[in-house]
C-alpha cells in the first residue's frame, strides 16, 4: 500500500533525479558536518583519579588515526565496574573475556583496554587468547597488580573475521609502562586521545563531561562512545540473556564510591533508557559493551560506598545523574548516525507497561518507511500509524484512542496529526516547517495504560545506502 | 561496528558518487525493467465459473489506470471462500467488513470486489459505510442474491486517510450489471484487467494460473495480487490474533470443490509459507488481505467439497498446490519490490521450531546492513551472521556448530563463507560472480534441530530511498 496524508503538498524536495535507460543519476543534499558537537571540556570537569592514553599501535594503516585507548583508575580505593553487554549468540571474544573478568572480580576492575579498527569478533580460539593478552598487558601497567589479578576489560570494534595483529597492540599497550608515557595522562587531550581510540566511522570523537552532587559533595562523570552503523543496541548486564541489536562501545568513569552491585544494577537502568533506546539502522552487533567504572577518588577512604540497601536515597541521586549522562552520550551515536539528517525523538505514551511503549518506540524508529519519509521531510503519518499497530502488545490497541503529533524542536506549538484515531486537517506550511528543521519529536499517546519510553533515531538517506553498499569498494 | 571479510577484493561499482559543499551527485544503475515478468495466458488455462471486470472508475486521476475490479463466481454449485487479513491493529475498513462477512456467511461468498488508489483505511464510520456499500452493490450483481445476502468480500488499496469517492466506485460496480458489460468476461483479457485494477505502484499486474490433477481429475488455480512497497505481511484467518507486518493484495480463485472448513485450513498453511514470509522493507499494513474462492465448477454437482477430515489425501494434494501457487504469487511481489535489482531468497535449516528458522530468516531479511551489502554486491557474511544472532530463539545458538553459504541461481556449486563458525578463505572471483546476479540464495545453517523455513526478499538500493523519500513530492 502507499500511503500518503491529505491535504498536504509537495514537500520541499531534497533531491532530484534523472534517468537514462542503464543509469540513475540523483542529486542529493551533502550530509552536513558534526563536528561542531565535539568541543573542548575544562580540565575541572572530569572524575578524579584516571590515567588515559589513546594512540597509534598500527591496527589501523593511517599513522595519524588512533587505534588503541587505555584508561587506569589510580585511585587508593578498590574501584568498582560494572558492564552491559550485547546479547547477540555471536558474541566477539572481548565480550566473552569482559564478562569472565566481572565474573571472577566480583566486579572489581581498574583498567579498561580498547582497540578500533578490528573487531576481534568471529576469530575462534586465536581471538580469545588475544583479548586475554590485551587484559593481561594491561593489568601490568597497574600499580600492586599480581600476574593473575585480572583487573582489565577489553573492547574492540572494526572488522569482523580477521584476527588482531596482537603484537602491535600488545607493543602500543607496554609502551605505556615505560619511562616514556607521552600520551598517558589526565588532562583534556589524554581524554579526547582516548575517545578518538575508540572511532571507526565516526566523524567526531564523542567525550562529555557532568558534575553532580550527593549531600552537598561534588563528583564527577566523565564518558565516550563511539558507534554510526549496525546500531540498535539490546545490552543487559553480565548473566542476562535475551534479544540483542548493533555496535556500540562506550565507558564511563565517575569519582563517586559505589558498590559493585549498586554500580551494576544502575548501569543496567541506565542502558535500558539510552543505549538500548536508540537506533541507526536497527542492526544489532556483536561486540557492543558499556563499561562503567567507579574508582571513589572524590571521597576519604573512611567513606562507605553508595549502596542501594543502606543509602537509597543517594542511589536513586546517582542512578538517574548516570542515566542522563548515558542519555546524552548514546544521542551522540544518533546525531552521527551513517548518513543521517535528522535527529528524531520518537516519545509513546498511555502505554499499558514500560515494555510496551518502549517496543512501538523501537518499531517506529526502525520503519524504514517513517525513516525515508523523514529523510524526505513528508508528514506521513500514515506510516507511523501503521508501525504503531504492527507489533502485538500486552493490551489491544483501541485506535479511536490513539493520538499522533509532530513536536518542534524549537519549543513552538505542537501539530496533531491524528486525533482519537481521526486524521486532522493538517497546517500545510507549519507541518513543512516543523520536518523541514534537523530535530524533531514524533509523539504517539496510545490512550490504553500510562507507561512511556522515548527513543531516538535518525532518518535513511542515500548516503546511508552509499556508506553501506559502497562499504569494501 | 563496521563489518567486513578477510581477503575479498573491491567489488564491481554499482555505482560512483561525488560531493561538492552543499550536495552529492549520485550516479546509480537504473532499475531494470520487470515487464517480462508479465506474459499472455491461455483461456484454457483458467479455472471455470468466474466472470471478472477491470475498469477505471475515477479513484485514480489518469483515465487510462484501472482501479476498480469486480470477480464474480458463476457457478452452479456454492462457492466456498477463505481468507487471511493483516494482524495490524489499525485494521482498513475493508478488512473489518471482509471479515464480518465470512463470519456471517460461514465462509460462504461469490463475488470479490477491489478498488486500487485509495485504501479505505483511517477513515472512521464513513470508511464503514462505504465499504458495506461495496459489498452490497457488488451482491446485486450475483444471479439469485436476496439484498441481506452479503456474498461479497472487498478489499482497498492506496492512499490513507482518505474516504472513497463511493458514488463513483458505486457507479462502475452498476455499470458490470447493465445491459452493456465490455468488460466483464472469463477470458485472458478479462483476468488481466482485474489484475491490472489491483495496481498502486506495482510496475507490471500480476497474474498467474496453474493446472493439477487430483485422482486424475484436472483443476485450476488462477490468481492475482498486488504489492511492491511495504511488503511484509503477517496475515491470520479472521479469528486469530497477534503479530502482523504489509500492503498485500490478493485473490486466488479455483475451480475445485473445496469445504468452507477446509479452505481457510489450506490457506493458512499457504500464506504463513509464502505471503508471510516474503519482505521488501520490513513495514507491515493496515489492508493485508488474501481471498481464496472455491467454486466447484470442475466437479458434478454430487461431487462432495473435499474435506480435510472425509478425504486427507486429496486435501494434502489441494493444499500443497495452493502452497506452491501462493509462493509464486509471492515471489512476484518480491521481484517487483521498490528499487530492487535482487531477488533473494533465504534459507534456514537446522532449527528447533519452524517458528524459530521463519524469525531467523525473517531478521536477515529485513536487515538494512544485509540488504544495503546485497545492493553493493558485497559478500558481506558478517552482517548475515550478527543479524542470524540478533533474535531470541527456543534454544540458545552455538555459533560454533553455524554454516553460511550462497547458493548460486545457476545451479553451480555453493560458495560456503563460514563453516562451523569459522570464516572460510573465500574464492574472491567466485563470490563476485555468484553475488553480481538477479538471483541469489542465502543459506544459514543453525546445525541446533531439524526445522528449516524459506524466505524471499530483495535488496535496498538509493531507488528505494527515493521512492519512498519523495513519494509525495
Amino acid at each position: 500500500m502507499t500511503l500518503s496524508i491529505r491535504g498536504l503538498p509537495a514537500v520541499f524536495k531534497r533531491f532530484s533525479s534523472s534517468s537514462s535507460s542503464s543509469t540513475t543519476t540523483i542529486v542529493t543534499k551533502a550530509i552536513p558536518s558534526k563536528s561542531h558537537l565535539h568541543a573542548p571540556i575544562l580540565d575541572s570537569a572530569f572524575p578524579s583519579g584516571y590515567a588515559l592514553a589513546g594512540l597509534h599501535c598500527g591496527v589501523k594503516k593511517k599513522p595519524e588515526l588512533l587505534d588503541l585507548g587505555i584508561i587506569l583508575s589510580t585511585s587508593s580505593r578498590p574501584t568498582s565496574a560494572a558492564a552491559c553487554f550485547t546479547r547477540n549468540a555471536f558474541k566477539a571474544a572481548p565480550v566473552v573475556v569482559s564478562q569472565d573478568v566481572l565474573e571472577r572480580t566480583g566486579g572489581r576492575a581498574r583498567a579498561i583496554v580498547v582497540n578500533s579498527g578490528c573487531a576481534n569478533a568471529v576469530t575462534g580460539k586465536q581471538g580469545m587468547e588475544d583479548a586475554w593478552a590485551m587484559v593481561r598487558t594491561t593489568d601490568a601497567l597497574l600499580p600492586s597488580s599480581s600476574p593473575s589479578s585480572n583487573e582489565t576489560l577489553v573492547m574492540s570494534t572494526g572488522v569482523i573475521g580477521q584476527n588482531l595483529p596482537i603484537t602491535k597492540i600488545l607493543e602500543g599497550i607496554r609502551s605505556q609502562g615505560s619511562s616514556c608515557t607521552p600520551t598517558l595522562g589526565s588532562n583534556f587531550q589524554a581524554w579526547e586521545r582516548a575517545a578518538r581510540a575508540f572511532m571507526t566511522t565516526d566523524t567526531f570523537p564523542k567525550l562529555r563531561a557532568r558534575t553532580f552532587t550527593i549531600n552537598g559533595k561534588e563528583f564527577h562523570l566523565a564518558g565516550m562512545d563511539k558507534g554510526a552503523g549496525m546500531i540498535h543496541p539490546d545490552m543487559g548486564p553480565p548473566t542476562s540473556s535475551g534479544q540483542l541489536h548493533a555496535t556500540l562501545l562506550g565507558c564511563i568513569l565517575t569519582d563517586a564510591a559505589v558498590s559493585p552491585r549498586s554500580l551494576q544494577s544502575a548501569l543496567t537502568y541506565a542502558v535500558d533508557r539510552s543505549f538500548n533506546s536508540i537506533s541507526v539502522d536497527g542492526d544489532m552487533s556483536t561486540n557492543d559493551t558499556i563499561i562503567v567504572l567507579a574508582n571513589g577518588a572524590a571521597v576519604a577512604a573512611v567513606e562507605p560506598e553508595i549502596d542501594e540497601a543502606t543509602d537509597p536515597e543517594a542511589y536513586e541521586v546517582f542512578k538517574q545523574e548516570l542515566t542522563a549522562f548515558a542519555a546524552d552520550l548514546a544521542q551522540l551515536v544518533v546525531r552521527d548516525g551513517e548518513g543521517a539528517t535528522k535527529f528524531v525523538t520518537v516519545t509513546v505514551e498511555g502505554a499499558p507497561t514500560y515494555k510496551d511503549a518502549h517496543a512501538v518506540a523501537s518499531r517506529i524508529s526502525t520503519s524504514a518507511l517513517v525513516k525515508t519519509a523523514l529523510f524526505g521531510e513528508d508528514a506521513n503519518w500514515g506510516r507511523i500509524l501503521a508501525a504503531t499497530g504492527s507489533i502485538p502488545l500486552s493490551q489491544p490497541i483501541n485506535p479511536s484512542r490513539v493520538n499522533v503529533s509532530f513536536i518542534p524542536a524549537d519549543g513552538t506549538a505542537a501539530l496533531p496529526l491524528l486525533v482519537n484515531g481521526e486524521p486532522e486537517k493538517v497546517d500545510e506550511a507549519r507541518a513543512s516547517e516543523i520536518i523541514g528543521q534537523e530535530d524533531l519529536e514524533i509523539k504517539v499517546e496510545l490512550g490504553i495504560g500510562s507507561e512511556s519510553a522515548k527513543y531516538w533515531t535518525c532518518d535513511f538517506s542515500y548516503e546511508y545506502v552509499r556508506i553501506n553498499g559502497d562499504y569494501r569498494t
